[in-house]
């Protein structure tokens, strides 16, 4: 076989490896100080709960099922637990509203694979989560800028411009909670006025909650869903794709996240899902459950106090050290603040430059854009940054940066 | 939202329920003797080696990485312990040449999302297996029939078929050993002449391995990558992609398979689990190990003893019990029979009579043939077949039968 790339689908072209994974994977080394990985703190894994869990789901008269094939829709209790802890939200559902995916990344495939016939329009922010760009990517759309904290979008301009590239403008993604990349929240007005846009072009708000649990401080807000239950009155009514995760709060090596939604849209997903991988492993779904009944609001409470604390001592080192001239966000929750440089300061370049002679991590901003830009952007996790790491850290980037302004 | 189906993606219209696993979940009364479902026995899943695996996969020092992020390729010992087996089998490979995907049927969707545009045309032999045409049918293929077990294909038909259907042949897809549905093996002559087939047309060949370790009698014939390995004297320069599953031998439950194929299928598979679920879960695929190294030779003596038996004991009554004109294959391995009726008689209206007055199931097998023949057959899955389940049930069928050919 010579040349492969020529027997391959169309959509093949646009899987590239991810420049940031790739990075990701030369940054583990000992001597490093990482803000890199948007990764949970293994220190914080809930390991003896899982333990009980499995031991649980392998116990005699469990294992059967455990072992065996099961339904694509999920195991039962674990989307009955989810469907209790939707509805304290203002998420009303029951459990065929809920489908089980491997990861919310499963349920982001899927929803590109749902929606996107090639040259339809995806609407993202700017920046948005990188992954969800890798996930849509495979079923080759266009992109276009939603901005609801603005709201100035106009729907005849999204359709118009959806139009000139030989499509329709399908969905709009958003992850409205402490956002990955940018740290941020989508208040309240923001949501309805994009619930407003969505019904103009009638069309699904893909809502990725994977931080929502996380928030640290101010005022939770409604998850969009919410809001569109109390505008039409019932969750099959509505027109909001709500996915979840258990990989930010349990665990991300179970693989395990969901999709709340009107049935019409949980239905296709169900057979989606039994046509590309049956189903999600029962035994984890089971022990998830276990798992989740036993230590959940425990361990959120406990995410909460250490990421929070993280958060503080970033933004504490971020103020000691950052120069004039540079900003970033405040997160109330999740993972990430996000860090705008003075233009023409290149993130990739700092990066190098940083891993050189700093030793310091981070991600540059610019592959979080689908329209390529933000390269004087980086993205800077907390999840491991104790107190001594987040001022060493910050100390040196904020060295370097200085000589990097200095030097244009 | 008042009509999803107007915003779906064109793919989204080759999703459909399947009738069968809608029929099975139906069947799952304890009144009725099934040799429906092609699934495992519960009774020999090897439970102690799996509650051992979990703990060490959770036990100190190993629990961190049983529960994060981990990379899309696999679990790295899981992958040597595959390639070590598949060298056995003649198939030299490292581990690079292997993706760890959720069982086969993953690797089936995220090949048919790999090779297959809308209208190119995948080749498979007729009866094929049902869920990989459900994987396929995403992608919006069209089909053409593989018939290597006779010698007759010409490559110029398939090229010609496939251009006035508007694309090419993509790859040919083939169940070589006991096969779903079939119960068929291809002998190495016939498997000599796919390699021809599919050099002459320049596509890949998909061997799914599913079945392959579950032989009862008969010489092994080796795996079609084997053979094209012999031929080009290198996996790398191959055009076989060989997908494996521990589904059948140790467990469904886990949701672990792999693919092994020439390095740039790899990569580009691994691309493409990067994007739509990251990884399989980390703890499964550490405890898959540790129960792999502890009982896999164990545990396919036990499968091959007792499901050979079972086989035995369905073959049995068939002799004994179907009228003349019935006919069905002898598989040396696997799960599955595949019986022949007179033309005529349909096998969904006589699973329909046989539900109502013998309460035996077993599977139509209209829905295995992309073109939609078949009317006059059924699958029987032996896999739970005790002998007195396997006389009984097969006696009532047989009754039926003779009924139902006396009304023609």
């Amino acid at each position: 076989m010579s040349n492969w790339e020529a027997r391959y689908a169309t959509r093949a072209n646009r899987m590239r490896a991810s420049e940031i994974r790739e990075l990701l994977k030369l940054l583990d080394q000992p001597d490093i100080i990482s803000y890199a990985g948007g990764i949970p703190d293994p220190a914080l894994f809930p390991t003896e709960a899982f333990r009980k869990a499995y031991e649980r789901a392998l116990a005699d008269g469990q294992a059967g099922p455990a072992l065996q094939y099961s339904v694509s829709e999920g195991y039962a209790p674990l989307r009955e637990w989810i469907a209790k802890r939707l509805a304290a939200l203002g998420i009303v559902c029951d459990i065929d509203n809920i489908v089980i995916t491997s990861g919310s990344q499963q349920a982001l495939d899927y929803l590109g694979k749902l929606f996107l016939s090639p040259s339809d329009t995806a609407l993202v922010t700017s920046p948005t989560y990188l992954g969800a760009l890798q996930a849509f990517n495979a079923y080759e759309p266009q992109y276009d800028q939603l901005t609801p904290e603005l709201g100035n979008m106009t729907p005849a301009g999204y359709q118009d411009t959806a139009a000139r590239n030989g499509g329709r403008p399908k969905f709009a993604y958003i992850n409205p909670d402490f956002s990955n990349p940018a740290g941020e929240t989508l208040d309240r007005a923001g949501r309805e006025r994009l619930l407003d846009l969505a019904d103009e072009l009638d069309i699904p708000i893909i809502e990725d909650a994977a931080y929502q649990g996380l928030r640290y401080d101010g005022e939770p807000v409604p998850p969009i869903l919410a809001l569109d239950i109390a505008r039409k009155g019932d969750i099959d009514a509505t027109r909001t794709i709500y996915c979840g995760t258990f990989s930010k709060t349990l665990s991300p090596g179970l693989r395990l996240g969901f999709v709340c939604a009107a049935k019409p849209v949980i239905r296709k997903l169900v057979l989606m899902k039994q046509a590309a991988d049956l189903h999600s492993p029962t035994i984890n779904q089971m022990a998830m459950y276990h798992a989740a009944v036993d230590i959940y609001d425990a361990q959120i409470e406990r995410l909460r106090a250490t990421y929070g604390a993280r958060r503080d001592h970033v933004l504490t080192a971020l103020e000691r050290y950052m120069p004039e001239g540079v900003s970033w966000t405040k997160p109330e929750g999740g993972m990430f603040i996000w860090v705008t440089l003075p233009e023409g300061i290149d993130g990739a370049k700092l990066l190098a430059r940083s891993i050189e002679t700093e030793r310091v991590a981070f991600v540059p901003g610019q592959a979080f854009h689908a329209d390529g830009s933000g390269a004087n952007t980086i993205r800077l996790s907390f999840s491991l940054a104790s107190e001594e790491v987040a001022d060493t850290g910050i100390a040196r980037l904020g060295r370097l940066i200085r000589q990097v302004m200095a030097e244009l």
